[in-house]
This record gives C-alpha cells, sequence and structure tokens, in this order.
C-alpha cells in the first residue's frame, strides 16, 4: 500500500512526442531514449561462410585509419581518371553523384547542372538543346563513385574538367574531384547561366594550370595532416572548410608565386581561394575517398563504404556486398535558407559529400565545429550530440582525426549496418541545399538524416552472404 | 535522534585539500567553492567624489566592444611611435614589456633581450660590450606601454625596429608592436646569438617592405574581424594564434603578389609567415590595446586597462588611477617543457602579452580554443572552466568576441579590481616561458594566474579617490 501512497512518475520508452504530451500536464515523467530494432534485424556475429564480422570490420577500420591521402597532381578528367574515355571509342560519359540514375528520373539541380556541363563543353549552345542531348540517349551517366572520384551537390564531372587527383600512400587508391566553384550560383547546385560557364571557364585555363604549376613546386600535400589541423580549428571538413581551405592557401600560396610568372594570375588565384571557404571540400572529399577504397570489399565487413545520393535516391555500398548500391528514396532536408528562399524551394538530399561522414568526419565530427550551426542550424549542444550518437552506429574511433572538445576523442568512423538496425539510429549528415529547379542554385544549408530503407536492404543481402 | 541515525556528510568550504583528505577516507564530502575576499576588501559602490562606479564600469566596457582596430600601415620604430625618438635630441631609448624596472633589476631574458637589441642596432659587437653600454647609463629604458606599444615576452623594442601600426577606427587611437619572430631561440624570449640578429635584419629589409607595400595595395585590415573569426576556430589569440595566422596570409597574400615584383621575395616572406603560427599574435596584441586605450581615465572606473609582467615584477593599471603602476612580484608558470628543459629553467612571467587576456580573449577565451592544451598543458574542460571563473571577475561580456562552444556568449571583458578582492580569483593568463638565463631562448609555455599583491594595491588606491 506504502506504493500507492507515493507520487507515481511514468517512465517513457521512446517517443520523444509521447513524453512531451505527459510533461504538458505537469506530470514528471522520466524519458528513455530508446528505438525498436528496424524491421528484419537479428542478431549476426558471422557470415554463413563462417566468417567473423567484428574482426572483419575492425580490419577496415584499421584500413580506412591507415590512409594517408596526398593531393599529388591535377589534370583533365578525360586524361586522367581511369575509364573516364577509353582508347578508340568515342564517347561521351559525364558523371554525377549519387547512386545509377536515368536522365528520366534525375532531380532538377542534377539536370541542370548537366545542361550547364554540356555547354561547357561545347556541345549545345542553348539549355534547351542540352537538355535534348542529354534526353537523346547519346550521353552516358554513371555514378563518380564508380570511376573513384566524387563530387559535391550534383556531382558533374564531364571529360573537360579539371580534376584534383589524390593518392592514399599507405595502399595507392587514387581518387579524384574537380575544383570547387564557391557558393550560390553555380554548377554543382544546378546553375547553368553565362556567369557560372564563365567561371568553370576560368577555372580550367587560369586556376588549373596553376595550382597545378604550384604542385609541381611545392611536392604532394600532405590532405590527412591538413584534416586533422582543421578538426582542431573548428572545421567538420563538410560544410565548414574555412580552416581547411586556409590551411590549403598557406601551403600553396608561396609555390604559386613561384610557379607562375604573371604575379596578377598569382593573386587573382589566391584571391578566389579566399573568395571560397568552401574550397577545401573538394580535397577533403577525394581525401576521404580515398582513405575508403581499401576498406571494400572485405569479406563478411557489414562497414558502410559508400554514402551517396543523387537527389532522387539516397544510396550505400557495403564493403562485403562489394559495388551493389542499396537505395531509398532521398530525404528532405531541415536548414537554414538564403534570403528569398524556403523550404519548398528544396530539392532532397543530394551530394557525393556523404564520402566526409562515411570516413569519420563531417556530420559525424560536427562536435569539433559549433561555429557550424550558424550556417546550418541548430546549437552547440545539438552539434555536440550528433557526434556523440553517431558513436552507437560505428565500429571504431578515428586515429588521425580527433576532437579537442571530447577531450581528442576520435572521430566516430565506420558505420556498422548491424548497429543502424539494431538501434534506429541512421547516420547524421550536414549538407547544402539546391533549388528543386535546374538553373537556379544553392538555396540554404542544413541536417539531415539518412533514411533506414537503404540499410535495411542492405541488411538483408548481408545476411544472406 | 532520527538526525543522528542518518549518515553525517561534512561540508567542505574553500580549500581543496581538506576535501582530498575527508574524501580520501572515504567519506562523501560536499565541495563549496569559495575563498575569503582578500585583505583590505571592503563593499565599493561610489568613489568618495559620489561617482557611480558600476556606471563608469559598464562605460569602460562599451568603450573596449565599441573599438575597431585596424592594421593601417607599418613603420621604423623612431619614426612613426610618437615620443620615441623626440626632435634635436641625442637619445638612446629601448622599450621593454611591463612595469618600469632599471638594468639591475632586470631578469634574464629582459637583459637578454637588450643585449640583442644593442648588437642589432650596432651599438655593440660583443654580448659583453652590449651588456656594459646597457648597464653605463647610457640607455633610457621604458615600459612600451608608456609609448601605446606591447611586446611579448621581453618586449624589446629599439629604435631601428619595423611596427605595426594599429589605429582604433572608432577613437582614433593608435597602439604599436613589432614583427614575430617565431618560436625558440629569438629576442623575445632573451637569445642574442647571430642567427637572432640575422632574423632580425632579414625582417627590417626584407619582410617589413614586403608587407608595408602590401599593405598600401590590400588597404587596411580589419583585426577585429579577424580576431573574432579565430575565435571561432580554435584560437584564444594569445599562445593560439594559427587562424589568425592563417587569415591574415589569407589577407595579404594576393596583395603581396602585386606590391613585391621578386617572386622569391614573396615566395620567401609567405613561407616565413607560414613557418610561424604565432605571428598574429603580434597583431592581436596592438589591437586588443588600440581598444584598450579609450577605457583609460574614466573617473571612479575600477576596471584594469593594463596588465603586463617585465619578468620581475608583475604590474597593473586601472582606468580611475591612469598611469599609475600596481605591482607585485612575478610569479612561476606552470607548464610543458621543450625538450631538454624543465622547471628549475624558467624565467618567472613575462610580457605584455597580457594585453590580450585584458581586452577579453587569450586565457579569458580559453574555451574557445580547447586543443591549445596540448602547447599550455592541462585539459579542454580546464580550458572550459578557466573562462568560466573570468565571468567571475569581469564587468561585462564582448559584444564582438564569443565563444561558440559557450553557445556564442560573449568572452569575459574588464577585470573589476573589486570583484578580484570579493572573490580571491585572480585573472588566468597562458603564457609562454623563458630561460631564466640571457641568450638561451624559449623553454616552454604554460598558464599562470596573476598575484593578489597588484590588485590590493590598486584597490587601496581606489578606495581613496
Amino acid at each position: 500500500m506504502d506504493l500507492f501512497r507515493q507520487p507515481l512518475k511514468p517512465i517513457n520508452l521512446g517517443l520523444e512526442s509521447f513524453r512531451e504530451s505527459i510533461a504538458a500536464q505537469g506530470v514528471e515523467v522520466v524519458a528513455v531514449d530508446w528505438r525498436p530494432p528496424l524491421e528484419g534485424y537479428v542478431e549476426l556475429t558471422h557470415t554463413r561462410a563462417g566468417v567473423d564480422i567484428d574482426a572483419a570490420n575492425a580490419e577496415a577500420v584499421r584500413r580506412i585509419c591507415a590512409g594517408q591521402p596526398l593531393l599529388v597532381d591535377m589534370g583533365i578528367a578525360r586524361e586522367v581518371i581511369p575509364g573516364f574515355a577509353p582508347a578508340g571509342k568515342a564517347r561521351m560519359l559525364i558523371t554525377h553523384s549519387g547512386p545509377p540514375i536515368t536522365w528520366e528520373r534525375m532531380c532538377g539541380p542534377t539536370r541542370g547542372a548537366i545542361i550547364g556541363a554540356l555547354i561547357y563543353e561545347g556541345l549545345a549552345e542553348t539549355p534547351e538543346a542540352a537538355a535534348a542531348l542529354a534526353a537523346s540517349g547519346e550521353i552516358e551517366f554513371a555514378p563518380c563513385h564508380h570511376y573513384n572520384a566524387v563530387g559535391p551537390m550534383a556531382g558533374i564531372i564531364s571529360p573537360s574538367m579539371p580534376v584534383f587527383i589524390v593518392r592514399n600512400e599507405t595502399t595507392g587508391h587514387q581518387a579524384y574531384a574537380t575544383q570547387n566553384e564557391g557558393l550560390g550560383r553555380v554548377l554543382r547546385y544546378g546553375a547553368y547561366g553565362p556567369e557560372v560557364i564563365r567561371r568553370l571557364k576560368w577555372m580550367e585555363t587560369v586556376l588549373y594550370p596553376s595550382l597545378k604549376a604550384a604542385l609541381a613546386v611545392s611536392g604532394p600535400i600532405d590532405l590527412r595532416s591538413m584534416i586533422a589541423q582543421a578538426l582542431h580549428m573548428g572545421d567538420e571538413c563538410h560544410n565548414r572548410n574555412k580552416a581547411g581551405t586556409s590551411l590549403f592557401i598557406r601551403a600553396i600560396a608561396p609555390a604559386l608565386a613561384e610557379a607562375v610568372r604573371d604575379p596578377t594570375v598569382v593573386a587573382a588565384v589566391l584571391r578566389f581561394l579566399d573568395s571560397n571557404d568552401h574550397f577545401f571540400l573538394n580535397l577533403s572529399m577525394p581525401a576521404m575517398k580515398a582513405m575508403l577504397l581499401p576498406a571494400e570489399n572485405i569479406p563478411g565487413c557489414t562497414i558502410v563504404t559508400t554514402m551517396a545520393r543523387n537527389g532522387t535516391d539516397w544510396g550505400i555500398r557495403v564493403s562485403a556486398t562489394g559495388d551493389r548500391w542499396f537505395t531509398a528514396p532521398a530525404p528532405m532536408v531541415q536548414g537554414l535558407w538564403l534570403p528569398g528562399y524556403t523550404a519548398a524551394d528544396a530539392n532532397p538530399d543530394i551530394g557525393d559529400s556523404a564520402i566526409t561522414e562515411t570516413g569519420g568526419i563531417g556530420g559525424f565530427a560536427l562536435a569539433a565545429a559549433p561555429a557550424i550551426v550558424k550556417f546550418v542550424g541548430g546549437t552547440p549542444a545539438d552539434a555536440l550530440n550528433a557526434t556523440l550518437e553517431m558513436y552507437e552506429i560505428t565500429a571504431g574511433e578515428h586515429t588521425a582525426f580527433t576532437i579537442p572538445g571530447l577531450n581528442f576523442r576520435g572521430t566516430p568512423v565506420g558505420v556498422d549496418v548491424r548497429k543502424v538496425m539494431r538501434t534506429g539510429i541512421t547516420p547524421r549528415l550536414n549538407t547544402g541545399i539546391a533549388h528543386r529547379e535546374p538553373g537556379v542554385g544553392m538555396v540554404g544549408a542544413g541536417l539531415v538524416q539518412a533514411p533506414q530503407g537503404c540499410f535495411a536492404a542492405a541488411f538483408a543481402a548481408l545476411r544472406s552472404l
């Protein structure tokens, strides 16, 4: 009877909205943060072939952390990306972000960026002609990831575009990415106006040869060290790259002065880099790709090696299942909007930039970048909690990338599909937001969680191994 | 009787060692962080003349926060610092950090730096001859602060040295500082070997004219904005200036390429800046000085306008008492040691760099710079607590300088002598550590608290106003 004389206190398991409605009535309620496992979850410790999954995953994390990505050179996509332009075959390849998709199912910004790329390549003079060409079947479309390349947002790489070449010195794997254009009305956000094409041409004819010449003077640039430093300087290296961009400028500027004879060109290149705090994104992305490549195709390994979105589908690839994509519809992003735009203007989540989270930085290192909330929304406490939550679904902590505010704890690295299934927690990303129509560009930036569907599909495949 | 049947739980007021000894016996003890007011403390709300002290202090904080320090130009000390070389008078002035001091009472690193400066000026060929000249009475010594200049560590400014000119656009006040030499065996840490003199000559003949020419192209550089950004990038702008230095390089590099014809000079200047993550210290210091100058000489104001150490004495000046110094013996610094050195090699606390804490950054903004603990010791939690403690003794929160990790709270600014007296808490600084002997250089970096004596002396003077 004593028990019933005491004040009763409800315990709420899971759904926050239930807790809120009880608390709204003035009742003290204990909240337990719990979610049921996703449908289809079973405990999985070994493959049918008897492989110890934990051991396979530990090996994947070891390989990822051991990677030493260096920016070694630059080149033109068709000349340096293996397979991009096979000899003896007349072919026009354009790669895009995310999993494979046809022109018919492509979202607005991807279509816009392809229209821009065809104008840039001189294959069409008007957006209408470019769209007709794109729809004609004469252009081959494929994911950047199929060529070990990565592209932010629409992620378009066309044959004439200059790319960074990043080599993982530990294993020899190479990854590629274009040069970052800046924010606003830019190709990767789906814009294709004359100023977009003019900027891309300047990047091909002035920026690229200058940086390539400077790299020849400076020698390879250590991106592993640069990312590690940037994480100690308030970047998470996905949507905040202010420190990384600064460190890159410091590294390249003296060599640029020596390698490029015309001081007005040196100054113009340095001003372009200084004007674009996101420049380093297109280096952190191929660095992560180069670090993740050695973790692919490990038997029994349930670690995610690719997360990428094409603005229509959200896709992942998992180590043990190799090149197979598992997809779900791309969700909308919760974010902050540029003046004049609202959520109604937004395209669903898009871009290969989730390679940063796949490698243990970006949204996974949000705790290192409290100032980013001014750009993507939320509070510094949210940023801290986002990182802490990611430890629940990852297999390890990074040995090179650490977070000072967490007493130099390694970032959460290696998303384990099993843990996503068991906890119902999916990876948290931060990202830019493109206008849903072709030709417009950036409308905001924000936070998003991966859809559960692609993990459930991957888990079903992993169970059958 | 019920009371005595319950387990007893001691409450410990103040001294942590008492709490520890009880806890060591397995007894649960409640610790209250409390210290008695300093001897001589009384409540003080108005001066004898009837001035409302809180209002005067609020005005001081308003003036400090309103400051807009710009790097406007550079020049040679004797030509641009007012009063440094009065016309028509043959005089050799050398300024040093901290409060006034005679050659006889100067510490080793200050003597070493003066010896180096006399060799650099061509007034002596050997350290022995320089020391004899310094002791002869022919050289005039004075604090940098008496000339609105600030110098880190020994803080030596001699007539031929180039200086930055920082102007507070809000009020017109100007402040000055030399160019930062880097770490290790450098003049400001008391070293005077040939490599030190050679570097200073290069800084005078190559670095200075290059930066001055670049500034003429770039126009004034906004240091208020740069410091605000650096605080969001893991700097506290005293002992961690990696972001500030990076931002300065970004701002100056394009103009440098345009202003300096010889690309090998451009590259050499950029490499020197890149090699020295502390370069920005000598810009954050005069920026703080220029922001603090308008807060001097406010009737009834108990806000500290100068904190500075000459390696022998620790001195403060307070707004209402104008140019009067209040001093106490300089304490030793708790820190991390460079290889081969120990605490036995260390000189007591030294330098004008406490101007950063006086203005609300440096040790007061330690929470913004968790990665600094790798350089000065402690943990990120200590860094956070150091900032939180400083809110106890300051009159306001900075409106321009904010800490992302504290949800963008303004840094604690404006040390109120009354609050130091009431709480017994003195300002926390972080600082470099010089070898106690002349001619050696840097031995470490660490954390230190201001001595209570100078605040007690200042308070006694404030009571009599």
